[in-house]
Formats: C-alpha cells, sequence, structure tokens
C-alpha cells in the first residue's frame, strides 16, 4: 500500500481486516513505526479520527505531530498558476513538498463546501497533498470518501456477521444540518468488495453518486429495505442531486425501535457523532443493538492496519 | 484510587503527599505508565495544568493525547433524553465510551458558566465524564472544584511548614473579572484534612459555600484574619450567595506588605495566573515570602502521584 | 550556547552548520535529550518552524509540548508595574518562571506589530521570556530576527557554494500585506559572519535597520544588484524608515525567469510560505534553480544543532 486516499488503495480487503483483527487482540506496539513520523493536518474538526490515528500511530511506535491547517499555519492556495496577492499565504506546491521532509506520512482531512459538485468531487485539498507530496497521504475523510471508516466499518461487520451471508442496509436518516456524502460513499463502497447483500434506502432525491452505487439496489421504502436487515448503517447525508441541499427533515426516517422490529434483529451502525432522537432514537442507541461503540473503538485498529502496511511498504 | 474528580477520591492525603514528595526529588520516569495514554480534554484555557499534567504523564512513561473540546472537535449535549436537533453535534454517552477506548485515563476541564448555581453544582461535564467512561476520570479543574490544585497546595504546606501547626489563611482579593469558587473550595476542604489552624476571610456577600467551609471560621475583617498567619492564600472568587456576581473591586483587600507585616512573615501562596498589583501587589510577589513559583512548580508531581496511584490501582 | 535568541548567541557559526550537515546525514536520535522537554509557545502561525523544531527535538530524544500561547492558554502582561485590572490575566514573570519549571528549553515565536517601531525593537515577548526564564530560551521568529531560519540559510548556502566565494543578493519583492522584518535582518546580519559577498536591493523606502546593514551595500537597481550573483534570497518587507508601511507593491520586483537570466545562474532561495507570481514567479519557482524546498528541509537539522549545543551547555 503506497497511499490510503480511496478504497481502491486496498489490494486485498480480507488480508487487511484479518490485520486489523490481529492488531486489536495484540493492542501493542509492533516497533515497525519507530523513528517515523506521523504528520496530521486537519481543516476540519475531528475526534475520533484524530485521537485514533494519533493513538494507532504511537501503537506503532511512531512519532506523531498535528496541526488544524488553518488556524495553526498558513491559509493554502490550491490552484495552479494562481497570483498569489489575496488571503491565501502559502501554495500546496511547497506546503506538501516540504511537511514531506518533516513526515514519514502525511494524513489530511478536509470536508467538501457542499456548494459547487465538481469542485468537491476534484477533491482539491487531498489530491494536492497526493500530487504534491513526496511521501504516502492517508485520507482522513475527504470531500468525497472516508476510507478509514470504511476500513472500520468492514471490519466490524466481518467481527458481527456469522455464517451466513448477511443483508446490510444503508439508511438515511434526517439532520439539522447539510452533511458531506463522504461516509455513505465509503461505506457503500467496501460493502460492495465483502459478501454481503447490500441494500441502499432514502427518500427520494437522496440517491447517492450512481458512478458510486452502481449495481447496489437504491429503494425509497425504507421499510421494505429493511426486512430481514441483519445490520442496519444509519446516516444522513445531504442531496447529491440537487448538491448539497437539504430536501427533508422527516421524522418518519428516524431510526427508532419499531423500525429495528422489522430487521432480522439487526446489528446498529454509525459512525458517530449521532444526534440522538433525530438520527437514531435513544431506546436504538442505548438498547443491545447498537454495537456503536464497538465500531467507534475499531477505528484505532484499522488506522493501525492501514499505516502498518504503508510503513511496511515504504521499506521496501 | 479509582478516579480523581474530588478530594473524597483521595484515601489517605498524607501518604499522597508523601509520594508527591518523592517523585519531586526523583523527577525520573517510574515507567508504571508505560503503554497507557492519558486523554486531555480542555473546554477552557489552562498553561499550568495542561502543562504540568501533560509532563506529569511522560515522566510516567505514558503517551498524552490533548485536544481543545469544542474548538477542534464536536460541541457535546449533556441532557439525557435531548432531541439533537439544534448545535450540539455529539451526546457525551458517546463521547466518553468512545474516548475510553482511545484512552487509559480520561482528564477534563471545564469551567462553570457562574450564572445558574444549580446547574453549576451539578457539574455536568465532569459528572457526564464520570458516569459514562469506563476508564479513570481526572478533574483538571471542574465547576466546584480543582482537587489537582488543592492537592499541589498541601503539598506546598507541608513541605514548607515547620514543627508547630500552622495557622493557614485564605484570604479574598479583588479581581475585575467573575471567577470561579474551584480553587477555593478545594483548598479549604484540602486544608480541612490537614493538622493547620484555617481561617478564611472575605468580604461580607462573599462567603464561600457553608457545604465546604462547614465549622472552618470564616471572618469578614481581614485585619482579624490574617494576625499570625504562617500561610496566607490569596484569591479571588465571585459570590457564591449573590451567585457569580461581582459586589466588590475594593482594593483595599489587595494584598501588599501591610497586610504581610500583619502576619507571621507568612509564607504567600496563589495558585495562578495572577493580577499584579490588584490581586497581589509587586513588593509581596517579588518579595522573599511569595512561593507561587514553588507552588506551581509542585502541580507536575501532584498529578504525578495521582496518576501513578490511578495507574496502579487500574493494574489490580 | 545557553539560549538562542538572535545570532549572537552563535560561538562558531561554521561549526555550528558543520554540526547540523552531519546531523542530517544522520537522521537519527542522538539520545542527548532523553528525559529532557521543549515547551514551544507560539503567539503567530507556524507551520515550518512549528513542525521542523518538534520533530528535531524529538530527532534527540525530547518530549515536546505545543501550545497556542493567546489561544490555550492566558493573554500576558510584559510591562512592569502594570496594574493588570485589564484584558491580561498573567503577567510575563509568573509565565516564565512556571514554565521553566515544566520546561528544560522554552521556544517562542512572537511576531512584531509593525505600528510601533521603538516597541518592536524591544522585543518585549521574547526579551521577557528571555530575562525571566530560568532556562534556555530559542527564538522561534520574534519581531526582528529569526536566527533559526538564518541558521538554516546559511547551512544551505554552505551545501551548494562551490569552491569560489559565492556572490549572494537578497533582494526585496512584492506582497500584499505588511511583512516584518525579521528574516531579512537575520539573513543580512548571518551572511555578515560568511566568506560571501553580500548586497541587498531594495527600492527606496525599503533600506533595513542600517545597524544590521552596516556596510553591506545597499543598492536600489536590482538589475546592478543581480548581476553575477550566485545565490539569490527573494523576500518581502514592509518599510523600516517608514515604519510598517507597504510603499510598493511593484510588480517589476517581481522574481521572474528575465530575473534569474541577469545572475549567474543563481540558486533561489526563500524562507517560505513564498506567494506564487507575487513574489516569486511559477517558473522560477518550478524551475531548476529555485533550492526553496531542500532549504525548508534543512530547517530540522538547523534546529537539531542549536537543540544539541543548548542541551550540551547545560549538562555541564
Amino acid at each position: 500500500m503506497k497511499n490510503y486516499t480511496s478504497l481502491e488503495d486496498i489490494e486485498n480487503l480480507e488480508e487487511l481486516i484479518f490485520e486489523a483483527r490481529e492488531l486489536k487482540k495484540q493492542n501493542s506496539a509492533a516497533e515497525v513505526g519507530k523513528g517515523k513520523t506521523l504528520g496530521m493536518l486537519f481543516f476540519n474538526p475531528s475526534l475520533r479520527t484524530r485521537l485514533s490515528t494519533e493513538k494507532a500511530a504511537k501503537l506503532l511506535g511512531m512519532e506523531v505531530m498535528v496541526m488544524n491547517a488553518d488556524k495553526d499555519g498558513w491559509a493554502l492556495e490550491f490552484e495552479d498558476g494562481a497570483v498569489m496577492n489575496s488571503n491565501k499565504a502559502e501554495h500546496i506546491k511547497e506546503a506538501a513538498a516540504v511537511l514531506s521532509q518533516y513526515c514519514d506520512i502525511i494524513a489530511v482531512r478536509a470536508f467538501p463546501g457542499l456548494v459547487d459538485r465538481e469542485k468537491d468531487e476534484a477533491d482539491v485539498v487531498l489530491a494536492g497533498f497526493e500530487k504534491y507530496a513526496t511521501v504516502p497521504v492517508v485520507n482522513l475523510e475527504s470531500a468525497t470518501g472516508h476510507p478509514l471508516q470504511a476500513l472500520t466499518d468492514a471490519m466490524t461487520v466481518s467481527e458481527l456477521k456469522g455464517e451466513k451471508k448477511p443483508k446490510v442496509v444503508l439508511t438515511w436518516a434526517p439532520h439539522p444540518r447539510a452533511l458531506p456524502q463522504a461516509v455513505p460513499n465509503s461505506f457503500v463502497e467496501v460493502m460492495q468488495k465483502m459478501d454481503v447483500d447490500l441494500v441502499v434506502t432514502n427518500p427520494e432525491g437522496y440517491d447517492l453518486n450512481p458512478a458510486i452505487t452502481k449495481d447496489t439496489p437504491v429503494v425509497h421504502e425504507q421499510a421494505e429495505a429493511l426486512k430481514d436487515a441483519d445490520f442496519v448503517y444509519v446516516k444522513n447525508w445531504s442531496s447529491y442531486e440537487q448538491y448539497g441541499k437539504i430536501l427533508s427533515e422527516d421524522p418518519v426516517w428516524t431510526f427508532d425501535n419499531k423500525k429495528l422490529g422489522l430487521t432480522n434483529a439487526a446489528k446498529i451502525m454509525h459512525c458517530l457523532p449521532v444526534r440522538r432522537n433525530v438520527v437514531i432514537a435513544d431506546e436504538v442507541l442505548d438498547g443491545k443493538n447498537s454495537v456503536v461503540i464497538q465500531q467507534a473503538g475499531n477505528r484505532t485498529f484499522a488506522a493501525q492496519a492501514v499505516l502498518k502496511r504503508i510503513l511496511e511498504n515504504s521499506k521496501k
């Protein structure tokens, strides 16, 4: 593994999940990262990703340097050929090249603006680091994908599924703010690589990018989708079609015990943070079917597996 | 010691002070924290507490992850059953449970609002972490108490007192902003556990919570209180009775050399930061009776003793 | 080396550069810093300085504690005898003395206000730490100097120069914001200590402090200055004479390939961040004569050499 900017960077998902689960059992330093430095750059807030990735790196013996990109440092310019006479003090060309000399791996979080779809899909911040960094780059959630979360999700399904091929449902839920599609995008992509029956359900107008859902069934009747589900991933996202818009906050999509009753006693997943009683009802989150805390705990080991692969690859 | 959220968590104060003083002599890594992680969450500014606790953890061999809670991460909801459709993105239930998987000890600073006394006394942030975290919780100053500071204060008195039982005076001083009662509360509580004669002096209207002062004498004549004092702890706090209000900025309460002259050449203490020439005059802070720097230096060893106890207890 | 607050602290520049270059070859931990802590305080943004100094300290085995001074902690008062009844919560006397107990070296960044020349030249923040800290102090760029950058610059010239004594030109370039003179000041000072022919060129009104340039030629014709240059350091600064003012944004001073053509195929230097196509044209930064990335990479080793000297000196 050279970079980890999208799920495409995973050569063998099954092996990588196995590695993450082994690391979880050990919970000890592998020393493969000794003398190496992870630089983490945040253009947006982060709790789980920040701390689990820092923890993962330290479990591998790495040093970690964390920066709140725009607050601690300089506003970055990403456009080629820009005449930099306004508020951007540094170009990504220099920033990425310089950081590559201080860090052995650069990890970046940069959310979408949710205004200009084309611009968001260009994923300029992550793509800029990928283009100009001379060390491996890890995606800590970009405008369009969150592959560390997706690997965690795959690991969690892998841990909890039984013998039979599970039915996995990704269901939209309401939310007061316009959220990115990065998490559902990457969840769909990673489930498509696993031996599961995947169904996406959301209100009309909320279909995800068809280039991502591909031939995964997308149904607009939540009840129909939830039938016999073994795993339900609840998540809000803003509209892809009417890009970045909130078309509905209909509480009928909130996931509660009535919805849970439609499933095959499904395990309930969410990437967190979760708006209680808006996205998922207290009764579900506090009930025995919720696995959101175990899922969040797996973030460390997914990150550890990815960093370990990248470090091993760098040594070759 | 399981948690350290209030002075009630200290089983034997004398032993703990002894431990802190031993750690100060060694000033070296005890390795009891090797492979363990301290997560520090700040909802408010901090210099001494932040750096001394980080230093203490590292002296014990721990890894440290620091977050400015609301700025780096997500705004937290603390109310049970809340419908989270406004500006709070994450509930304490998830935040505490998730952090407990990334950290072996969680340390939290959260000041009071000083508007609603009942709400501040519920100490919702610290209590939330204590309730929902599955790892030990350390109080880095909460709405009502600052037990790491109090242990430091007790250690400092212990270092500096002679053979005789000392007279210790806590005196109010003016300040341009409304400050919490956390530091004076915890100082009173810790001194009540020590073999000292404790007196509190403050203007009328500034009496601390009587549930804390209990039978400790509270006198409104500063000069009377200071007579024969061996230690004077100078500190501002806002009114408890007219909750959170500034009732006086009377400079007659500023601690200067004239006040010092009333004492038994007392050692002058303050938790810092201190407003010079408002709370304490330059002539006192720069004089030989001030022990505020030594006191701040002890923060490291008090924190180290507490973290060490918690780590040792976790191993059982 | 006791402190590193200005170039005056360097006893033997040649030896220090040699040390930095040796450290660059090793790129490994010297362990001289084991058990020691570097505290870094930022009153202003930083990317290279922050990360390269943190990296340098860790390569030496040190622990590092980083604070955004005014945001994470308390606003500081620097005036002696101040009655602290406004917005400053802590005096430099306490802050420096306390930090000296938590840290073995204190490193500080504090930019000038560029309004009051006399005040900026007093360099109150750095001078305050130097005066009141009881441990060594490192300048991470102060109001008037940036000696870590200057050592990097000297190291870079030392690496790249051939046998002959090089001609080194410092040229002003336009910029949309008023910038400090710290970098050009320190560059001039460090070059004056090396065996080079140094020339400064800038528009009229932009002459640097004559107490710094001394007998270094200052010419107002850029073309004349660039003739036969082996190194060109491009940098903007605001006016020293009309203190802090922007007198010109004339793009004729932008460094492009036409200007490069006037030189002896000079190596082009800049401290970064650089405003592309305002300070230096893309064609130069992306061309083979630019050494700005190598120069930024050297920051780590210059910082490492300085910290190592200070640590070694502290042991005596």
